[in-house]
């Protein structure tokens, strides 16, 4: 039978912004298979979810049963597939208010996790309340804080189960506007790294974050004076933005049992930046993390006996 | 005569990063006519700056002798029409070192004048020197700060004539993409104002800027969750960036005799939320006080003989 493709039990999705991943489970809850596109929801409009997904799912479904669909992310959101409204904090990761519905494509039952809200301060997340609740299947009754380094950074405090609070910043999302659209294009390079400049960056906006506006032209500046590297440029805007997080943050990690969620070298970043801040941080596999979490949320549905 | 066009004098030349204006000058100084376009640096190579330029001001030109040209901006830039080496501060912020040359077309005797750079904290300007230079022509003896709002917004500290040092803050770039090209475009309005708003937002964000990371999203987040108002999101997000920088240029605002130099509502904007820290800025038109410093820059040249 090989080279057949996989008969999937379900299928685990995750719909984000710039991009779609799916995999195909078996029964015990391992990955048979894994197919990822661009298809992101910023690119489609919500009656075309579907034929995005079908285009990468097609070869798993040949059997004659319809196969369920765990889907995290950008997909519940107002401009995705189905909207899933969002679940207030404070509440465990997941719950049993999920968005069921049959696909156009009979062969497809597809279910949406709903996304998280605060409301003060106003806050918003969706796909990492499956990341944390993947969090919670493995390391259970975890009592601290998760954090999601990515385009919009989540600082998340979990305790006895249940989400307590969380923030957001716009971390990654910045560091792309001003390194790739900003004056500091003609300085930060798309490459390398210096590690000394990023620490000193760090810890002068932690300490300084009052100076931040002035510090970012600084970075042009000093390219056109003295010929400051593109590789030392890089490193210190994104030692700029991660220490403006982490200023803005100090209540999420001063002091408190951190793990960070994520994956390459946004994560490390982060890792580093709290270490040199006197945190211990630990490390879980974005990827894993994700999974468990799908999981997590196929077997709320399992036990309320949905498809 | 009347509908000819006007033999001026000289031309006096604002060449900024995205718009070039020019003036035909009497020899007494008036504006005998203007004319601009979208030719801003950004848009030309070095060598078509020169046609770029006689598209605009051929109808001057019908004199048999070469026509001064006098330019500030970022036409003195290493990518501009040629390089005006910055001249360091502290000095007075027209000096002799201007960059004359001959243009390629007879008609065209150019001038340059250099900007200004300062090397601890790095920082550097071009064309704000000018302007400047038009304020201490207006204001003979002024002794205080010098505030520019704009894309890049300068604070310059004037004393005896000099420019003493000066900060530049990425205020109005950082609007632009956060309200044209981040997440927050959903939510931040192209048009309307909220006062209130604004107010609130500038007083936060001095008060408490290791908290700016955290509460862009929030834009988002009570557009999402609230239905805050477009007007409501995009005045937040201006007193927010302003805010910032007010935090980081403090000592150039704090206790100081200050003169805003701009135009339309981002300078009325540094004055309401100056006013609301207790600062008492006077305001001065941005078109006359270039002119004035386009003004001084040729006399300096007259002075010494120079075309």
């Amino acid at each position: 039978m090989s080279g057949d493709a996989p008969q999937p039990d379900w299928i685990a999705v995750d719909w984000g912004t710039s991009s779609l991943r799916v995999w195909a489970m078996a029964p015990d809850g391992r990955p048979l298979a894994e197919a990822r596109s661009e298809d992101g929801m910023s690119r489609l409009a919500p009656e075309a979810f579907e034929a995005a997904f079908l285009r990468l799912v097609a070869p798993w479904l040949s059997g004659p049963a319809p196969v369920p669909v765990v889907i995290c992310g950008m997909a519940g959101a107002r401009q995705g597939w189905r909207e899933a409204p969002y679940r207030p904090v404070p509440c465990p990761p997941l719950g049993p208010e999920m968005l069921s519905f049959a696909g156009t494509d009979p062969r497809l039952q597809v279910t949406i996790v709903p996304g998280l809200s605060q409301a003060r301060p106003a806050d918003v997340m969706r796909g990492e309340e499956t990341q944390i609740a993947g969090l919670l299947a493995v390391a259970p009754g975890f009592d601290g804080i998760a954090c999601l380094p990515g385009t919009h950074t989540k600082w998340a405090r979990l305790s006895a189960g249940e989400v307590v609070g969380f923030q957001t910043c716009m971390t990654g999302e910045l560091f792309a506007l001003l390194s790739g659209q900003s004056v500091l294009r003609h300085s930060v390079g798309n490459t390398g790294w210096d590690a000394e400049a990023f620490a000193e960056a760090v810890a002068d906006a932690i300490s300084a974050p009052q100076r931040f506006a002035a510090r970012l032209f600084g970075l042009r500046a000093e390219a056109l004076l003295s010929g400051l590297a593109p590789e030392s440029a890089r490193a210190r805007l994104s030692g700029l933005l991660i220490g403006l997080d982490l200023a803005a943050s100090r209540p999420y990690w001063l002091g408190q049992d951190i793990v960070l969620i994520g994956e390459g070298s946004l994560s490390n970043r982060y890792a580093e930046a709290l270490r040199a801040q006197g945190a211990a941080p630990r490390k879980a596999d974005a990827t894993e993390i994700t999974l468990a979490g799908l999981r997590a949320a196929r077997a709320t549905l399992v036990e309320r006996g949905r498809p």
